[in-house]
This record gives structure tokens, C-alpha cells and sequence, in this order.
């Protein structure tokens, strides 16, 4: 039997998403406003708090049995605390706490690449399996890895920086200052970054100069997103077919790794860059049957996430039910 | 309260080694034979009866509660079949099936490095974490992943193949057929074939000839080993020590991977390459400070293997115990 309802709320750097659902993850309601990070923390914990009291409103005077919220960013999730998110500004912020003095309802503080995971685990792409690795790849990329039906968290809670797997050392260098993270070779940023240098090194009258990429950017590679590379490659523009082919092949290489590490029963990317559909899917998937033996590649399926922007919020809703009993 | 006695075997391809145990993982006796692939699966099936036949007398009538044997390659491990190990030339062999026909006593299969890093686990260097890393490095290199107190299967019971990760595409060929996995970096194998390459190449009346690993291989370094180069590197040989340098850089760059993914309490190092000591985990510990994130290599204790050569089958003693009850 599902009996109350709980909220999910997936606190990112541009906006803070949150679903009210009952106990079998039906979504009832949904609300979202921006985080402006910039106004300060006590802002933006006033902003999630504003959230949450519009969610608690609309499920009615008591039914609601807990919170889940995730963040970006590295948090001691036993003490609830965000320990450090430069998107948010927060450091040390004992959010959980504070949720719980604010609702006197109980809450759960979670990484929000693996609430993502959860959610397509429990409601998406991965529903049914219950050895998988998830991967977002947008900006960055991000990972969660779910091993017989429950996340891997170590030591730190920190498990699940796939993005971080160095495949290239002396590669590119990564946001995190270190050289051949597959974020450096993958991720939206990469592509971007790849594609910009090559327009500029050809376009010394070059192919670039007059290709369709060239055009989008209007001749100013310097705003060029990864976006509009796909947009040109979907287009047939060979430059950013290559710049695409090449940051796969990478990625593909990474899920390799993973596979022969995990065995998983399935393999889920989502966020912006997984957009991309068959211009993503068919080269990783290459290089991961390249990479991993065979007998764990057979049949494994390598899938788009299911839920979008919601995996996060959903991923808290199930989370929050799983570690909050609805009769507490 | 501990009752009963265990037997673990260890079936390798030069030597089958068994021990008799009981259930608090005492070793009681200690047998061993070689292996003799080459005279064929059933000579080798007979040999491993021969030696259970003999800790079973050892045990005492009625004493012993179940069998747990490890195995190279991969296997069935639920149906309890041998799908392929090249090394035994055993090719979907039911050996549990034929283990509980001979002895009517409950029998159960892992892979040997899965039952190495259970071993160390719960008897040797990781006692009393719960969430590690178990390499073994010798010729090739092998991988086991303890999550929660759980080795790690994943769907084919293959999961926890770290020495087939790639973290150079396009570098040397490994025994997998693929390019610039750990394996063809940092085994032994992979180091005898640098230094001979080496040696060969600065031979040339360059200062190969004349050093001190020269000097061991006897003018020959076809024969050169791992073994060698790590004697060459101890007596200060700058060619020896440049290439385990190399070697044991790409091997911590590995070890950061796995931390970044895992986030394990420890990481085991075992096999006989560990044996070459500071030699190998200076730079493996120095790179994967600089893969992984600071916070989780922060007291992260990076460590020799303690149980040698017997973390084979004493893991297969506490396998057996765990999944064959006392009172069975």
C-alpha cells in the first residue's frame, strides 16, 4: 500500500525544481523558481523554503512524510550538509537542519547525479534493472552508480565522479585543473572549446571560414555552444561531425572502463550533450564494444535517460519515500 | 558461535593450492599440487579431488560443511560453470556440479580475484572496512570490488576487470587484444617488454649496454623479466627505474579512477609485482593524488596485500562459510 506524499527538490545553480508526489511517485504537482545564487545563500535557502511551502499547500495539511533535496557539488549527505557548491555559493550549510527546524518534517540531503541515477533507476530508463551506470552529460559530466539496487556512495559519499576518469593523461585540460578527465574530452564545454580551436586554426582561409559552423557562429566562434556544433553536425557539417566523432569515441572509451569495472545491466546518459541522440549513442557505444569485453556488451543496452529535468526531483521523491517511513 | 570446517582451493595455472579451515578462518592444513593443464580438463578435475580428498581426511569425518574453489577467467558463477579459463584449457566446465557429486558436500565457484580481495577483506590488509579496492599485479592484472561489504558481480558476475581499463587509447597492445589497458602499462609483462625495448633501442653503443640491467640479462634481454628490472631498479639502475616510474605513474593514474568512482576506504595491491614495494607504491599513491580528488585521498591507505599467495583460497574459505550455513 503508498500512503502520504513527499516532496523532491533539485536545487541547481540556475533554478531550484520541485515535485510534489504521493508514495508511488506520481507527480501531483510541480513548481520551479530561479536560484539567483548571486543574492546570497540565506536567499537562496529562503527561495527553497518559499518552494517548499507552496508544495506543502497543495498536498494538504499533513499528508506530506518527508523532503528530499539534492545539490550539486560535494555534501556530507549523513550530516546534511553541503560541504562546498561553487554554482550556489554555499559552504558548511547545514541545509537538512535547517529543513527540518523550518517543516519539522524529515529530510534527506542527497548528490544530485545520484538522484538523477535514482530517479531513472526508479521511474525511467533503468526501471527494473538494478545494476546500472548513469551518466549527464551537459557542461560537465556526472555520474551515478547504482549496484544491486542501491547507490554507491564510499567513504566520502563522494563515489560517482565518472567525469573525473582520467582516459588522456597530458590530454586537455579539465575544469578541475587536472589533464584528460573525460569531462575535458566530452562534455559540452570540450566540444565547444574543440570546435572554437578548429574554426580559428582553419579559418585562416580555410574550410572553417566557409563551412556551416562557420555560418552559425556568424563569424564569431568565440560564443560557439556545443549545441550548435550538434546543430551543424545534424546538418552534415564535417568539422562538427569530427569534433563529435572524436569527444565520443572518448566517452565511449569511458563507458568501456565502466563496464568492464561494473557489469552493469544497463547504461543511462542523459542531460544537454545526450540531446544529441544517434550522433552521441552510435559512436559511444563504438568505443565501449571496442573497449569492454564482449560477453558484457552483449545485449546491454545504452540508452537516452527517460525523465529529463525531472530525474533529479523524481530521484528525491523516491529517495525521500525509501529512507523516510510514511507512518513516521 | 564458529562450527565446522571449510575447504578453499585455488585453482591456478601452474599450482592448485587448498587449504582446510575452520569457520573462523583458522588454517588447519595446507595442501598443494601442480596443475598440469596440458594433460587435459579431466586429469586436472581429478587432481583437484585428489587434494580435497586429502583435507577432507584431514578435517575428520563429517567435519567439513561445504567447498568453495576460485578459478581464473570468466565464469558462471550462479550455475556454478567454467566458461572459459585458457590457462586450465577448461571450456564450459560444471565443475560445481561434478565438485557435489564427488564429495555430496555444497560447493560453490568465484573468480580467483574476486576470492583474493575477499580474502584480504576479511582476513588480511582490509579487515574491517567495508568499501575497497583489491588489485593484483603479476604478469597480468586482475581486480576485485568489495561495495558494502559485497563484492561486486554485476550482471555476468564479470564486474571488477580494472586491469582491462584504458587509460591510454592507441598506447601498447595488451594480451586482450586492445590498446593501452593497465595490463599493457603496468603488469609484469608490460615492464619486461619497456625494458627490453629500452635496452635494445640505447644498446646501440648507448648506455643500455653498459648498465647495470644489462649486466643481469646477461647480454640476452629477451629473457629479461619483471622480476629483473625490479632488482636493476633497487640497486639505483636509472634504466630500470625510468621505466617502472612510467609504469607505476599510469598505474596510480588507474588507482585515482577507481578512487574517483569507488571512493573506497582502502586500496589492496597484490601479486608479485606489489612485492617490489615503495618502488611501486611511491608513484602509485603520488598518482593518484594527482587523479583523484583531494578529499577522497585524504588518510586513504594504499597498501601492500598481507595474506600472499593464500588470499585465494583463505577468501574462498570465508565465501564458502558465508553461503554454505554451518548447520546445512
Amino acid at each position: 500500500m503508498t500512503v502520504g506524499k513527499y516532496i523532491g527538490i533539485d536545487l541547481g545553480g540556475t533554478k531550484i525544481a520541485g515535485v510534489l508526489a504521493d508514495a508511488g511517485g506520481t507527480v501531483l504537482h510541480r513548481e520551479q523558481v530561479p536560484t539567483k545564487a548571486e543574492e546570497g545563500p540565506e536567499k537562496v535557502v529562503a527561495r527553497v523554503f518559499g518552494l517548499i511551502r507552496v508544495l506543502l499547500a497543495a498536498a494538504g495539511e499533513g499528508e506530506v512524510k518527508g523532503i528530499g533535496l539534492c545539490t550539486p557539488g560535494p555534501s556530507d549527505l549523513k550530516a546534511g550538509v553541503v560541504i562546498e557548491a561553487p554554482n550556489l555559493k554555499w559552504k558548511d550549510l547545514p541545509i537538512i537542519a535547517l529543513l527540518e527546524k523550518e517543516f519539522n518534517l524529515p529530510s534527506v540531503l542527497e548528490n544530485d547525479a545520484n538522484a538523477a541515477a535514482y530517479g531513472e533507476y526508479v521511474y525511467g530508463a533503468a526501471k527494473g534493472r538494478k545494476d546500472l551506470v548513469y551518466l549527464t552529460v551537459s557542461t560537465g559530466i556526472g555520474g551515478g552508480i547504482i549496484v544491486n539496487g542501491e547507490l554507491v556512495y564510499g567513504r566520502n559519499y563522494s563515489a560517482g565522479e565518472a567525469g573525473h576518469m582520467i582516459i588522456l593523461p597530458d590530454g586537455p585540460l579539465c575544469s578541475c585543473g587536472r589533464r584528460g578527465c573525460i569531462e575535458a574530452l566530452a562534455s559540452g564545454s570540450a566540444i565547444a572549446r574543440e570546435a572554437k580551436a578548429l574554426l580559428l586554426k582553419e579559418g585562416q582561409g580555410g574550410p572553417g571560414r566557409t563551412g556551416l559552423l562557420w555560418e552559425i557562429t556568424g563569424g564569431d566562434p568565440e560564443r560557439l555552444t556545443a549545441k550548435e556544433v550538434g546543430e551543424a553536425a545534424a546538418k552534415g557539417d564535417p568539422l562538427a561531425l569530427s569534433v563529435l566523432e572524436k569527444a565520443f569515441r572518448y566517452l565511449g572509451i569511458a563507458v568501456g572502463n565502466l563496464v568492464n569495472l561494473l557489469n552493469p545491466e544497463i547504461v543511462v546518459i542523459g542531460g544537454g550533450v545526450a540531446a544529441l541522440g544517434p550522433l552521441l549513442f552510435r559512436p559511444v557505444v563504438q568505443a565501449m564494444e571496442a573497449t569492454a569485453f564482449a560477453h558484457m556488451c552483449r545485449d546491454l543496452p545504452v540508452v537516452p535517460a527517460l525523465l529529463g529535468g525531472e530525474a533529479g526531483t523524481r530521484g528525491m521523491v523516491a529517495l525521500a519515500r525509501r529512507k523516510i517511513p510514511a507512518e513516521g
